[in-house]
């Protein structure tokens, strides 16, 4: 479980003040640092834009995050996987750059670390899965013209400075790999 | 699922116009209603407390809610309902008023209405549970010591103007009877 220790001391990361506020659940951190950061942008001004980025992230934790964990995770089908990636698909808006327009917004970061852990997984042939079938998701993924989409999505995602800073190659995966199976997704 | 058709033309509530902005999910509608009228302080303005707020709404809905369905609509032990009960209760600060402070915020609209329809349920002897469950059940949440943390803030919440007003004695519990056991909690 995500968690930040915020104000107190100055102290290491892994001895936490008491006197500092500890944060947890990831969708509280994401809305915590837009409101701690306005000039980022995270979230657009306007009400009804606000709100689809909020239900962004609840399909993506609701209908996405399942099947990524199901099948990266746990080795199960990818079946599960492909239906939340197919309800991804279903509001993202035609011609916009990201989840709820042009903006990048805690909508985009709440599938970002996922797919970018679940490329790698594929590309360096890992993971709980089969490598026959890694190898078929792999293939569905980058040339099917079913989720050519989401594909399209993420390519845009993937070439943000931002986004290249914080995905470091390998360890992610390590970690994913040298944690239990059960806390996680 | 609630939802909300925002903007349009003026159309009768059950014939949606298609130029209207459909908006779902109860977390998504709180923070809705809280942009759309920053004026009635709906979230606190401190980013701190908007996390607690937010903490707050994730534990009602994973904690709370859950044994609150068990035992208000499927007639399960209220041992879960308890518990549920024991983490608010680990959350609600000593000394102040409502969830997050002094200010009643989206953290207590979250968790309102349930309260107030397991007190009619109660206090009707009504619902899914055995009579028995049931008057067990008011008498332990209404004297109580392990519980009158949760039950004087229940009070404080009862009190106000607009719960009065938005509490219909009779028909939230009749709505709550009539819907399918797995459309809810």
């Amino acid at each position: 479980v995500p968690a930040i220790a915020y104000g107190g001391p100055d102290v290491p990361a892994d001895k936490p003040s008491p006197e500092s506020t500890k944060i947890a659940e990831s969708l509280v951190l994401l809305e915590f640092i837009a409101d701690l950061y306005p000039e980022a942008n995270l979230l657009p001004k306007d009400p009804v834009q606000r709100a689809q980025a909020r239900f962004f992230i609840d399909v993506v934790g609701n209908k996405f995050l399942p099947g990524w964990g199901g099948f990266a995770i746990r080795g199960e089908s990818p079946d599960v996987l492909f239906k939340g990636i197919e309800e991804i698909q279903n509001i993202l808006v035609d011609g916009a750059s990201y989840a709820v327009g042009e903006q990048y917004t805690i909508a985009d970061i709440s599938i970002t670390p996922f797919i970018a852990r679940l490329e790698l997984a594929l590309d360096h042939d890992l993971g709980a899965s089969t490598p026959g079938e890694r190898k078929e998701v792999h293939k569905t993924l980058t040339t099917s013209p079913k989720y050519a989409k989401f594909w399209a999505y993420y390519g845009r995602i993937k070439n943000r400075e931002s986004v290249k800073k914080t995905t470091d190659e390998v360890s992610p995966f390590i970690a994913t790999s040298s944690a239990p199976a059960d806390t996680c997704c």
